[in-house]
């Protein structure tokens, strides 16, 4: 099996050498390892992969990873197997852009998940679901039925066992009854370079501000609105030549690209959760 | 004479062949043309370069076009010869790279402007003035003296009859007693991508924050602080491997290019504000 | 009317306003004006936009135009209506990524072009046209029939009356056959930073030397393979971690983004072409 | 003490815990692991730094890492006390960017390097020297006294202990003499995005094709010339309105950034080269 493991912990001596004799001693051959220490918050974080032929498996690294290693050093800590796709769904309003640049990469076998489902609150979208055979899904969302709606989010994650949802370009704010069941497990793209111009109408406000670089921020959703762990931002150039209307097809550009390559991260295990911030493994 | 001008004015029909056969008629080679309409503001932009070899002169210019066509169309515009480089203060506290910035490129001829004298509340960047020849003066600010500070300010900028004024990494903030004598003539580099991070210590902010991208704004100085116009602004990648000595060793790159560019945009005459914003002619 | 006019000619005085007094009497009202001289090569370029209210017509411009005014000075110049959507045939083999690029941008209004067919040398595309409704031809070529293949291309790039040529990763050698009927009229993308890696298999090449940076080319094509005038590049970071895959994955992101961009500037008319390089009016 | 060791070998199974183990029983603390498997090539490259407290001395562990661990596997490797400053001599002619860009950044602290002397075949940039009180060492060369001029460089680069050099845009070439005694060892800054435009005169061959973006690539000198690992490499717009001299104005921003870059990669120790490629950590 190919096992990677996402750790972190307060920082100590000889984390590295004993994690990777304990998998050296089990049989793992470590193919990858890549470590960061935040020394200001004195967190250590590793990622790294191993290799194993002797038949050892992932059930029993976890209990023997735990017992022997882990709880000496205050580890959180995760496992995956490559083989294991992660089943990603996604929500989506009007806009297809984001959508279509998804599918495209998961068509292509570029984007290792499974999608077992696309969820809107419109239907404007379906033909897109339909063109690559995905289950859709119409969950109208309102004021007056706000509640009902995430149970029925609720509902169709758990029945299709969701390990994580996209935001492309869902136009409607997720609550935590849903962020609390999927904590650092929704990934929203915001149009705009966060902190700048989090909110609505990110465009319009930059064109009014008149700035010269417009940007785009794909982040893990938390309570506060826009204000989650960044994955990767990416920007643009814009001038005075440029309308409002400009801003926004140049944004699409940007957001499809930032979301993928978020996406892109959290499907190889490769991004940490910690303060507010990610570790992004590269 | 080589003459440039820059005219904005509610737009209209016809402007551009007036202003065009004006010149001509004047003897004028049009060898430089840019316009720009704002089109939900209403507002028509021009910037133009015109060779005349006949004779023809500044003041006449200034009368004639000013009250043959200028007054027509309610344009605001500035006319300049070439062969005049405006002269240009720059302020400073402690941190040398946008001073060392400015002044190589001054030497080496890339910017064309006259450099009357560098200022400072502090001596420590006196060497850097005495290296290059050029006057220094020391005028330490404090809250008690800091009305005396500026009119001291002021005194020396008539005095050295200047055109505009660059902070680089001036520390003390302008207040509008000078702002209002050069308005729209005080170049201001932030050490982040604005409107994100505002005000002190950006660069601790965007570290606090998790960004994964870092940037310099360079703007005119209004009396609302980090909130003028926009003339130029890049930015530079980061990830949770930099610390924020790294931010700040990345940000001073970012500073001094940024802060340069929008210098020499100004000296070239190629920025017009309004409403808050510049239109930058390239 | 709204007439789009590009010029080149010789330099020399007083071309501007020739040029905006002769529209202004026509009763055109000049809303874009930009002019580039190359002085190197004494070439003078012009791209504007006028508007007509008066029932003058494309018809007469060109007559008057080219009589009173483009005679005189040599111009090589062309004149657009902006109703009439240019006609852009799409050449593909077995790539999907700039197709789908191309025909979502066209879906979304963003590229103001028609569509008559698609065509390829292979079928695997064949479901995309499908998806878009858009003909779809299938002209296999191989050394034996490439003179009869030439000729079907040029019969039905007649038949549908198509104005320019995108080749979307069209993997075959365009030969003099049809450049010469569409000369600065079919657009590439070559997958590397031109002029570097020119030529079969980029990508490996630009591993194989260990770059920093990958890049892709949009350009018109020429009778010298990847030597044609450059219309649009742009570039990505990339390192030691990635592979000849990586660069591949990285690669398509760049390749239908500077294509996009390229046919968007072509559709505008905003491309001159001039001793093999581009004007490129923003 | 703070050791940085850099290692490449042969890939095999259990390499990163058997150096991890090594360390930890000598007593290190390792604060930074960086590895990298090249596939194709069956390479395994590391890069670790590690904290002995216990007087553990770099003498011993060179004799006991080669014995108990290197040569088992083939190690080509090196070791570097951090307090240990590399010895660097700038090599210029006569353009002055990049030599006040290196010296402003030693002068600042953020390069970590002594610089004993600066060489250049002119006098030009003696004054520079002279304001950073830098040895200043003028070797003329020609075509007649080449040969002694290079022995004149060994003499210098011995005498002064030198560990690398930087040619910070020397414009002669550095024959196989010199690079033999420092292979990998002498960094060059070329004026363009190789392997676009090596040899003389990049700017202008990249005005003369139409690029649309310009750049800069810092590496390693072999001796076909331009032809070296590269270190580091950036990019710039540019477009049909920049002349040669903007080129060349713009590239003087991208050169002393990507040759202040690269040096710093490799002062830190951040470089392995291997396959006429490098691997870069970061």
């Amino acid at each position: 099996m190919n096992l990677t493991v996402l750790i972190h912990c307060p920082d100590q001596k000889g984390i590295i050498s004993t994690v990777t004799n304990f998998l050296h001693q089990k049989g793992g051959n470590v193919v990858y390892l890549d470590q960061h220490v935040d020394k200001p918050a004195g967190v250590f974080f590793m990622r790294l992969e191993a290799d194993f032929e002797n038949g050892y498996t992932k059930a029993l690294f976890k209990q023997e990873f735990e017992s022997q290693i882990a709880a000496n050093y205050q580890m959180k800590w995760q496992a995956f197997l490559r083989k294991e796709k992660p089943r990603m769904a996604i929500f989506v309003s009007k806009y297809n852009h984001c959508l279509y640049d998804l599918l495209s990469r998961y068509h292509s076998g570029e984007l290792e998940a499974d999608i077992p489902f696309i969820l809107s609150n419109h239907t404007d979208l379906k033909y897109i679901a339909d063109q690559f055979s995905i289950p859709f899904y119409h969950v109208p969302i309102s004021k007056a039925n706000r509640k009902e709606a995430e149970q029925e989010h609720l509902r169709l994650l758990e029945e299709y066992k969701v390990d994580f949802v996209v935001l492309a370009r869902y136009m409607q704010i997720v609550s935590s009854t849903v962020i609390d069941v999927y904590p650092n497990k929704i990934i929203n793209i915001h149009h705009s370079f966060l902190p700048a111009f989090a909110g609505a109408k990110p465009y319009h406000a930059a064109f009014e501000r008149g700035v010269k670089i417009i940007g785009a921020t794909s982040h893990y959703v938390t309570e506060e609105l826009d204000a989650g762990p960044i994955i990767e931002q990416d920007v643009a150039p814009v001038s005075h030549t440029h309308s409002i209307k400009d801003f926004i097809a140049k944004g699409r550009d940007l957001e499809k690209i930032v979301l993928s390559r978020a996406v892109k991260l959290h499907v190889q295990h490769k991004t940490v959760v910690y303060n507010n911030k990610t570790v992004i493994f590269t």
